[in-house]
């Protein structure tokens, strides 16, 4: 902590996820000079409004012109077009890195572009966030104590990821290296599966039409705590299902099975095993409990 | 408040709904005491260790003799012979009354019971609750502000509804009345499905076992959060499947079409369906926070 590592880094999308890293990296004085970019302008002048960036960039261009890291905070489907804009004016040896929530999509997308320009890329997803989005959400503690997964490859430069390593653990996160494919699967699993079934829940019951009154009014904290994924930002979520599609129809797959499953063991009111299912899921979901305490 | 509304409560099963019944009525003076009843022998011990109730009875006939209300805070499936237990000792014109989160089938076998024996049965629903059981999770402001649900029938004895009623209230809750079978119709919707979807997504993440390593290590407090009613007690949630298997299955089967629509946007890639099916889902999910907040 106190080390400065870099002189300046460019942020390119200053919503809760770029604006969270860029708060933690000030207040652990390990960069000089962080200057924002995002292509919504009220994003980028409240950003800057708040100290979210030190500075606003008047253009992409201006942005990555002479910084040492960029770091692309924008949802999964517009890495290639920001990938595209930045590289072309990135200076030589600059390390470019990212945040998306799928991997192997952004990695063969840019992966190629830096390599032609000379810039080294770091492909990155910390895993953390909040239901909410932009500027305004930020807050320098995001990452503490959650993981960020970065995931190299052949082609990744050693000193890039040891600073983008460097980086994400000054920001508070435990770094944990991973390969490309399994990232998108487990992912799949534990993040964008239940993503797909939150929404899903809440469509389905806000269109229960037996009644006149929206029965929404009668749902206490359960369902309120259950569905809080369900605000979530709807354009990163359709460009994470657009881009791990395969990995996450396996997924959905395999839910509709166990689902299916109970809906047996109501249908033929098999107590026991129904018993047994609740009893099951209960005693996994007790460990995930026990080991994040564990962890903290 | 501080108005005595009874002499003698006898609450059966001292877990963390009657436990807190108990405990929310004493702190407000509303009873002169509260005697309590368990079949788990540990459990009605602690609670007397804990003071959730004044007593511990060493019977369930000796519990409900002198009471002048019998509160069953016990599972679903436990109703019928708790209520055939207790009947038969309540004093004529007692008021007998219930927290089960299923109605029709605890009306349909209590409510002929009480008739038999000329006590008043009154059937509730607090929607309130956590993910803990047991005695020892049992607080006094667990339903502070939170709705409880009376389903009256033409057989509901008038100054009994209107006694559960005040007793409900002074624990701290909004009373709603409603309709017997549109009650189980609106939690199967809004409780019960949420409950079995945490239950199917855990036990089909945890058995994803393409990787050696628990993937569910990876999961963030998203995972954590969605699926804390995973944990809730099996028992309880067994009962509430087999005596809500219809309006749960037509629920379920409804959640089904939802997700098999998501599935196939994602299979086609519409990019353009899928926002709107995102987008959709966050402003109802966001308007019951509105409401909640409001309420508040």
């Amino acid at each position: 902590m106190g080390t400065c590592l870099v002189d300046k880094i460019a942020i390119i999308g200053v919503g809760l996820i770029g604006g969270s890293f860029a708060l933690a990296l000030k207040r652990a004085h390990a960069v000089q000079r962080v200057i924002g970019w995002d292509t919504d302008a009220d994003n980028l002048s409240l950003a800057t409004q708040l100290g979210v960036v030190d500075e606003a960039a008047l253009s992409i261009e201006q942005a990555v012109a002479d910084a040492d890291v960029v770091m692309l905070a924008v949802p999964v489907g517009s890495m290639l077009t920001a990938a595209q804009q930045v590289v072309k004016h990135m200076k030589p040896g600059a390390v470019l890195s990212d945040t998306g929530s799928v991997k192997q999509t952004v990695v063969a997308q840019v992966e190629p572009l830096a390599q032609a320009s000379s810039v080294y890329f770091v492909a990155g997803h910390p895993i953390s966030g909040t239901e909410r989005s932009g500027a305004g959400s930020a807050f320098a503690e995001l990452y503490h104590n959650k993981r960020c997964i970065l995931t190299p490859t052949v082609n990744t430069n050693i000193s890039a990821l040891t600073l983008i390593e460097k980086l994400w653990q000054t920001a508070g996160s435990e770094v944990v290296h991973m390969d490309v494919v399994k990232h998108d699967r487990i992912l799949a699993a534990i993040s964008h599966l239940p993503h797909m079934i939150a929404y899903s829940l809440v469509n389905s019951v806000s269109s229960y039409d037996r009644y006149p009154e929206n029965i929404l009014d009668y749902s206490a904290g359960g369902f309120r705590d259950f569905t809080r994924i369900a605000s979530s930002d709807p354009i990163m979520w359709r460009d994470i299902a657009l881009n791990n599609r395969e990995s996450l129809l396996e997924m959905i797959g395999q839910f509709e099975q166990f689902l299916a499953e109970l809906k047996q063991d109501i249908t033929s009111a098999d107590g026991a095993r129904l018993y047994e299912f609740f009893y099951r899921s209960k005693v996994s979901r007790d460990a995930i409990l026990a080991n994040v305490a564990k962890d903290d």
